[in-house]
């Protein structure tokens, strides 16, 4: 099929071709200018109007983006926890909630309990509502199995579950999430060392370890990155969320290729993380509704780092799956631009899952991954809560249209 | 026509039926029980099933509300201001902002600029998708006419609104929004003051007044409450926005039906406005969006005060339509339970626009105005950003259903 997405009055597009990732002080170089887009055979052709084409779409008055990718999400997990929010918002303790069950255990519980079929369902309409939002590219993360057995369950539903989505996936085996119970952190450590040769065999890209106080240290990080390194995989980290245990230096020797939240980043590291070819991940959406501190993104920008944005989609702290809602929150805590927070869910975000060559910006030769919004892209932070996408186009395909436009969809 | 909403996991209904608005002390009082609903002659009708009613809804996991009242919104306005919003989080002082054309005086130029047809276009745009996300009363304000002339029209533009859209409006004449171009704030009041006879004549039920040191003072709320009173008119005052003027006391002395924004609020005028007939119309959008301080929404719903929530939609400050997502910032901004954000976002607000014995809660008799989500009421702060609105009921009529839920409702 060929697609010809015609008139836009803005296409996002690299200031050069080949960037496996931009920094954040040259996202001002990234160009908004009106144009036109060709796609065939899955990739984007050229930039120009194609009168032959299969699909024509009427582009007049809209942005044409990359599609957005989601690097950082908790999908698939099981229900979810919505009354422990309100709880947490009105006041009640966090011990008072864990005592009455809540926290990542009561996903735990959750998701074994669940059959596979109800848990992919749950995650499949999930990762629908994602796609009309624009995320074209998504990442999966186990977490939630708790044990050696459940954390192979949540790796085989996330692979199943990239079969049955139009997205691209890519899957982090987040092993150190929280001490299963009969563990203490080391000896549940040794379990996951013990269980890496299975994860290897399979298709995660990643490992992860969410490093605070009430989880795990930055000893037990230096050793995820150890099993990472040994078995060709990619490290990621959770760290500096609810405290600052300086887990970032850790992480950068560890050879981390993201270190994801940093709402409470030592302001001594954010040097040494800019100049480092580790990606900073900021979650605003967990920022917002867990009232935590805010990621000093301006800074991180400034400085030169390579800036990420995620939903961090995830029935605890963010169960948010918009990523355009993400920038809304994100340009208002960090003072960033439209294009900054747009390179930070774009190719900032493919470059993290190892993805970039293929995903995150509109080049020829790259996979047409492309969404066409309702306005300008400034519309993105700025109508917050608005879903800006009306089309949106995976691997060169039509994958969703927004009821009521089909008019502009030309076959 | 019937319908028949049917086996909904909870329906939100107060503690008593004939109340005119709920103090916020009370809001736990609101339940949330399974129940079916039956709508017949576009009224509420009973608490029960209709096996032949024209329209069977199937509401199962679902929680089934009285339709939202969005009792602040700007509409109608003409075009965006997002390259300011730019500006303004990246730093941008106001004073350059305004002197590159930006504001009110910004959004005035627009309509003046606009064709009726144009301006009445862009806003039965936004109340469509106000009514998706569950809006199904909405208030409608003058503002950006910045002349006799202009505020006029703005009016009629508004009534001209009101025909072409489903949701039942209630215009407000915000008369003095800012000083126009060639005045001082007071001789615009005597324009106002010359005008009124006109107004009054109009359908609008409110004036409206902003205080803050770049637009009036509080004594021409006083002087505007004079007017009010004189014609029949309801008061409503934005009060308390960027800085503490005290100007609580003085609307309420002026008899206001509300105080709007309050992110201000001097801690001494807690206990006087939470003891009156005076709503607290809170506008979380604008204050998340312009950095604001948060207003005292736990202290005022502790204090017993009509507490209201609203978007505000305006293209400057908070270009926000989804009464959800605002229901979302309040619970987290103001520490305020599912029950305190919803009780100020339906019964408290229809009050606040003179329609609680019409709209605002699920009574038998009322205008069946009826809203169904996709889960429990717990998620629409919880799931931020998603639009949990399925189904929307405005007046006994099937007025939007979302697409690919089709299947639930029966005819």
């Amino acid at each position: 099929m060929s697609v010809s997405i015609e008139h836009a009055q803005e296409v996002l597009r690299p200031p050069e071709t080949g960037l496996a990732y931009l920094r954040h002080d040259r996202a001002g170089e990234l160009t908004l200018e009106g144009g036109s887009l060709t796609l065939e055979g899955g990739r984007i052709a050229a930039f120009a109007v194609d009168q032959a084409a299969d699909v024509r779409i009427d582009a007049r008055g809209c942005a044409v983006l990359p599609g957005l990718v989601d690097c950082h999400t908790h999908l698939p997990f099981a229900g979810w926890r919505a009354d422990e929010y309100e709880l947490k918002v009105t006041g009640v303790p966090y011990e008072e909630i864990a005592r009455r069950g809540g926290g990542i255990a009561a996903s735990a519980r959750a998701l074994a309990g669940a059959s596979d079929d109800e848990v992919v369902a749950q995650a499949r309409g999930l990762a629908a509502e994602m796609l009309a939002h624009g995320t074209t590219t998504l990442e999966t993360k186990s977490g939630y199995g708790l044990s050696v057995d459940g954390e192979l369950r949540a790796l085989a539903l996330a692979a199943r579950l990239a079969g049955e989505v139009p997205q691209a996936t890519r899957s982090t085996a987040l092993l150190a999430h929280a001490v299963p119970d009969r563990y203490t952190a080391d000896t549940w450590m040794d379990e996951v060392e013990g269980m890496m040769g299975e994860v290897a065999a399979g298709p995660a890209s990643a490992l992860d370890i969410y490093v605070e106080t009430v989880a795990f240290t930055n000893e037990h990080l230096t050793r995820m990155g150890r099993l990472a390194r040994g078995h060709g995989l990619a490290l990621r980290a959770h760290v500096e969320q609810f405290g600052t245990h300086r887990s970032v230096p850790v992480a950068l020797e560890a050879g981390a290729r993201s270190v994801d939240h940093l709402a409470c980043l030592h302001p001594d590291d954010i040097a040494p993380l800019a100049a480092s070819e580790c990606a900073a991940v900021l979650l605003p959406g967990a920022e917002f509704l867990g009232a935590e501190r805010t990621a000093p993104g301006r800074a991180l920008a400034d400085a030169g780092a390579i800036c990420v944005l995620g939903t961090d989609a995830n029935p605890g702290t963010s169960p948010v799956v918009s990523l355009p809602a993400i920038v809304g929150l994100a340009v208002r805590r960090y003072g960033w631009s439209v294009r900054e927070a747009l390179l930070a869910c774009t190719l900032n975000a493919a470059w993290v899952l190892g993805l970039s060559a293929e995903a995150g910006s509109l080049e020829a030769g790259k996979r047409a991954d492309v969404i066409v919004l309702d306005g300008p892209a400034a519309h993105v932070p700025y109508r917050f809560a608005h879903n800006p996408v009306w089309a949106v186009i995976v691997a060169g395909e039509l994958a969703w249209v927004r009821p009521g436009s089909e008019d502009r969809v030309h076959r």
